[in-house]
């Protein structure tokens, strides 16, 4: 039982508390305490072998990504631990692995503008959000997005990245960030190209998409097998899984060799700071310049990213969990999900960790290798940690094109175009939030994410706002709504009721039939005064029958002028015959005044 | 008949053709020729006393406005002309006065930073969208706009426009846009306030709130009244009703008098350009300094200004129709009104006019003085021409103190904040969207409309997140679907079989009964792929009955992997007794791979 959940709203608050302090709630709040007593050694091996696969991935991906975000490299990899501690203890799926990903680190280029300091107190207050948004169970809100705005938004996110790397594999300078000008310059400065770093760079996506074939056609592993291939099995195996690694430390060497020769073909990463990162709060204001930046500032600066980082992180890792919590038959606890992700920014930013998310490489590649608890990410956790405590000299050496190689190749599966024929077969109407989010994206973000969701709710608002409508005239006229009105269905009754009672010659009195409509809203208030207002200015009246009990409350509530409405005897649900005889209760409040 | 009206779908395209040729059709996209053949002397002079009565309000509303748009003052003249003109042809109400607005230029002046070639070119291309979404006949996405978010927003554009002119009315110099940045300016700077701007700004609101109290305590006028009375009615109702004109006027004349003796007390309005203005394509593309800025930078430099302003334009001036057609008893089509907005915009900004919509203070004159026909508005915009060709010199005494006086009386009362007292008795949950309209709306215009529409679209969206499920268990385990399933429905479904199919020991197979689904979209038939191998992977199956044709279709298109239907014989209606003995129909697409 949740401490917060809606159904305790009744009982009193020492129950509630006793509640909260039960066993289960505090099982429910650190869900390890479900799996820890039946922890086994086989379990361990597993996850050990996972934690480090998972980790040979991780360590060049966060390198790659702290370019994606327009940070130094190493706040990749300050991003990459915090998570798999957290998670081990708060989480609820064995599989997801927090850290940065690829969307996470465009995101956070885009609304902090690759400045530090705004990256790390973002990581803090998305942090903030999250953990309140799932202390409050606002994990629903998330079912909000549908999955064509998901897609739309991936494959444009897939886009931009990749081509926002195109310039690292080209060795091209001064491109700007604004995705149309970025394609303009790249192309006009194609002939600028250095060579050195376009071989480099496409022979690492060839590496790269090579090692991924052999990955996806090797036949599987057998009991049977003699020991001479079970061992080349595990070498292809093992360099086939960490091909980011291989390819990124190949690369590296080359660069190396070259520069012990004097020569310098290629850009390198160049200096990164050493050593594990310290611990102390997230920046509350910054200095440029001589100027002190206020905290309301960095705020401001930040934006609407606010709001859209929280969600888009939390959207990301859930949407991940949810996947793979249905492929290997768990459950997953949405709202402890958001906990978890959250806790992991406020302690990351800590430790200047930019905002992370579930990465789906990492966490396919997490499940693939047989992660049986979330205690994986210790091993990989401690892995990104030796890492920056004695590797991170060498990442001197690393050529940039061989980073963005590893970045295209982990976003390329990111675009998926062939959902539009999908949605052109099943369901041509919800190519429309597809295509916003999409061609929106690309301007600006927000706008696509927000109005693709505007767009799918307005869809599905579109039965709503055509309410089905009955009129019988049997004596006087009746009008029976079949379902709750809200506001976008306040236009239609409105001519549905212009069409019956004002557009025949006498216009009529009409007595609305409202036993089915469970749901009214403040809109629908007003424009239903609006039309008593209209009817008693014909010398007409409008009366209201049927009334469930807390439509009557509001309506009531609204102290709307010339209501007037008959009592039935009975439930209303036969509603022509019962209403022969109603009871006339007439609330006319004008004549109170 | 509307020729792009969606039940004309299977008609030929020659009846098409035909009916849009008709003479109704030509009749609907010119309402004027509904009237004209009608028109006698008696509406005449009502309307002529009307469009005086309207002109005398618009000309130095025009020059206020303009100032909170941030554009030389002769630019609200040049925008106060053509919507009359156009609006007489086109427009369905005979109220609507079309003209620049406070809210309208308080956008413009958000989204064109006060430069008045992109005013412009705003002004072209939202007269564009207008006219394009009145062709399709798109004035139903209005009516997802509800009423606590249009309130919301009106209140706090009142307290913006309201403050930004507080810098005026003090004679305060250098004050910031931003809101929350112009606050505190304002107060930091209270110091250097200006005496004569101060006092006479202070005077012209006393004085206008003054004749506003005389104008409503003011005894109607009756039928058997003496002449003498009735000459002093005369003369009080229109000192009242022409306050703006005369503060102006003799505000302009103290200040011209100071000017006389040398001396200035008073900010002046200044030099103002003369006369009509000129007939030109509007700027395509603008020259600042030496550097040419092309279409496509002015478009990016509106941004999602583009989207806002031409909604916000349709939506004041559609809601101010509705208003007064529903207090005068006739009907406006909301896609005609459209085309009529969005014409004025094309045409007005040929004359350099900026974006105009209907005036809610100018309709509500226009409708008391008792217009008849829309044929007021010519005399309106016949006095609108006279100013500029002969009063514009005269403009150059108007003290900046008197319009804003004029100004903050003009939006005080679109200020009001008892609908949150409403609220809370009505409808508590409906003051979700209105606070956050409210509070984001002063941090940017475009989040607190867009987020207030999305949360009250969601709100109206939690009765389809959780549609009815019957379970029963007769032989197998049944669920039947009450309604429609749209995405946010998913995961309440997912839960729902979840707890009842594999939450029980042994799991078991489960019948999906769809007889009263008829809305079904692409994230919900993901969603059922998922479900489908989660059953599958553990031996069980689910499957589906009495599915309406076109969730079936929907269905089949999708070619779900293992999707499994039972036809019904019947409707599906009573489904316990006619499931009794099912077709199977095994469409296992798995099999046939």
């Amino acid at each position: 039982m949740d401490c917060l959940g809606d159904q305790q709203g009744r009982s009193s608050s020492a129950s509630v508390l006793a509640r909260c302090c039960s066993w289960e709630a505090v099982q429910r709040r650190l869900p390890f305490l479900y799996w820890i007593p039946k922890y086994s050694l086989q379990w361990l091996q597993l996850d050990l072998i996972a934690g480090l696969t998972v980790g040979l991935t991780v360590v060049p991906q966060a390198l790659a990504y702290a370019e994606v975000a327009g940070l130094p490299v190493e706040f990749g990899l300050y991003s990459s631990f915090v998570g798999c501690f957290i998670y081990c203890l708060f989480g609820t799926s064995k599989d997801v692995t927090l850290g940065p990903t690829a969307i996470m680190s465009l995101l956070v280029a885009v609304y902090t503008s690759s400045d530090k300091s705004l990256a790390i107190l973002l990581a803090f207050l998305s942090g903030c959000i999250q953990l309140v948004m799932g202390l409050l169970n606002f994990g629903f809100l998330l079912d909000f997005i549908s999955y064509p705005v998901i897609k739309a938004f991936t494959s444009a996110a897939a886009i931009t990245i990749g081509f926002s790397q195109v310039k690292n594999l080209l060795g091209l300078k001064d491109i700007p960030r604004q995705f149309v000008l970025q394609v303009y310059e790249t192309f006009h400065k194609l002939s600028s190209t250095r060579f050195g770093d376009a071989i480099l760079g496409f022979l690492c996506i060839a590496f790269l998409l090579a090692l991924k074939w052999v990955k996806d056609h090797f036949p599987r592993t057998y009991r049977g097998m003699p020991r001479c291939y079970r061992f080349s099995y595990i070498i292809i195996w093992v360099t086939t899984t960490a091909r980011n690694a291989i390819v990124v430390v190949a690369a590296g060497l080359v660069a190396y060799s070259f520069e012990v020769m004097g020569l310098s073909p290629f850009v390198l990463t160049g200096k990164t700071a050493e050593g594990l990162p310290q611990f102390h709060l997230p920046p509350f204001s910054e200095t440029v310049g001589n100027r002190t930046v206020s905290f309301s500032e960095m705020v401001q600066k930040i934006g609407v990213g606010l709001f859209i980082i929280p969600m888009m992180g939390v959207l990301e890792s859930v949407a991940i969990a949810r996947a793979f919590s249905s492929q290997n038959n768990y459950r997953i606890n949405t709202n402890q999900e958001l906990l978890a992700i959250g806790l992991s920014n406020i302690l990351g930013s800590f430790l200047s960790s930019y905002t992370v998310t579930g990465s789906f490489g990492r966490t396919a590649l997490n499940s693939q290798t047989g992660v049986c608890t979330p205690a994986g990410g210790i091993l990989t956790g401690l892995l990104v940690l030796f890492s920056l405590e004695y590797l991170t000299p060498l990442f001197y050496y690393i050529p940039k094109a061989a980073l963005a190689a590893v970045i295209i190749c982990a976003v390329a599966p990111m675009f998926d175009m062939k959902i539009c024929k999908e949605l052109w077969k099943v369901k041509r109407i919800d190519l429309l939030p597809f295509l916003a989010t999409f061609f929106l994206s690309f301007w600006e973000i927000q706008y696509g994410i927000i109005i693709g969701i505007l767009i799918s709710l307005i869809i599905v608002c579109i039965p709503v706002a055509q309410p089905k409508i009955k009129t019988t005239d049997t004596g006087g006229l009746h009008m029976m709504v079949m379902s709750g009105l809200s506001f976008p269905a306040m236009e239609y009754l409105r001519d549905a009721i212009y069409k019956t009672a004002f557009e025949v010659s006498p216009p009529r009195s009409l007595n609305l039939d409202f036993s089915h409509v469970n749901v009214l809203d403040y809109s629908v208030v007003i424009g239903l005064q609006e039309l008593i207002h209209e009817f008693q200015s014909q010398g007409l009246s409008l009366s209201f029958s049927g009334l469930q009990s807390e439509v009557l409350r509001i309506l009531l509530a609204a102290d709307l002028d010339g209501f007037k409405h008959l009592q039935n005897i009975g439930s209303g649900v036969h509603y022509e015959e019962e209403c022969t005889e109603p009871l006339l209760h007439n609330v006319n409040k004008s004549q109170n005044h």
